[in-house]
């Protein structure tokens, strides 16, 4: 996605440690029109597919998964991080290491709001070793819902996840993949 | 907002402890439709004010800001529960104890993204006691920026939060306000 890439080349900035600051625009500060733009991209990359669900995990997944889902017609579950006191006892549960926070969360779901009737779409704001992607991804497998791929925005393609996940049969569609990047310049897949 | 009180009043559930659970369409699954006209109903509410920013906290505010903010043409900030280490070391600091979760977590926002040009409009889903409501002011108050006020989706008027905002002189507008409620019965202001 032309429009997302310029923007990522133009206020991305890479810091040590592979990491990728993207908080003008997309995870701190949200720039809504470009984000309306991410989801019409994703809703054109899966046109025809019959999503009943979009499923992501909090916090920075959020806006863009409830952005994203007003051009599918259908609503938004988000995976919480830790058991909240407000939650159904009935929940799936998984663990996912953050790569950003350096910690390994318990994430859950209540069983509720995914069902064997629902088709699944996945939205992230990144796929990086692919950690959280996978807790999701067990979440719908014990649901029994079909799980009809992932929307992401940024994948750093030089590390596993992207790969590990595809290999697994799921379609992964991510709108800027990043192929290698120093804090001078950044190549795009 | 007659809409909102009437899916209350049919999804919503009491649970002991003054909990109400709307998590099937607010804040763990999020009708789209809905959280459009809660968006729509801010815009209304804030008719005429000069909103450059939207602020709000993670996580189940972020998906309703956003959706609010296609009405107001302004980007979202949100701030973080913890430091991440992806943030910028220049960060506004606050800390807000959690009813919900029974812990008290510091709250950050780069200080980029909030300046004293800035006129800003705080968007959440609930406010009850105000910790995390006090949380955002003390964060605009510290980066100078004006505050044009307060949007909420849901206020429980029988815990203090919102009259303790409104007496700071902040305008705090609640689309709907439960002045009581149990497991049989539930009363609007």
């Amino acid at each position: 996605m032309e429009l997302l890439k310029q923007r990522i080349l133009k206020d991305g900035i890479v810091r040590p440690g592979n990491v990728l600051k993207v908080d003008s625009f997309l995870n701190h500060q949200m720039d809504i029109p470009l984000i309306n733009e991410i989801g019409k991209e994703f809703r054109h990359r899966f046109e025809g597919v019959p999503v009943t669900r979009i499923l992501t995990i909090e916090a920075s997944g959020i806006g863009i998964a409830c952005i994203t889902a007003q051009y599918f017609n259908v609503p938004v579950v988000f995976a919480k991080k830790t058991q909240s006191l407000n939650l159904d006892s009935a929940l799936f549960r998984t663990k996912v290491q953050s790569f950003t926070h350096n910690r390994i969360y318990d994430v859950v779901l209540s069983k509720k709001y995914l069902t064997p009737d629902d088709h699944v779409l996945l939205i992230d704001d990144f796929l990086a070793n692919g950690n959280a992607l996978m807790g999701l991804i067990d979440i719908v497998k014990e649901s029994g819902a079909t799980l009809e791929g992932a929307g992401i925005v940024i994948e750093k393609g030089f590390q596993d996840g992207g790969r590990r996940i595809r290999n697994m049969g799921v379609r992964v569609e991510s709108l800027a993949i990043i192929d290698s990047m120093t804090e001078d310049s950044l190549t795009f897949r």
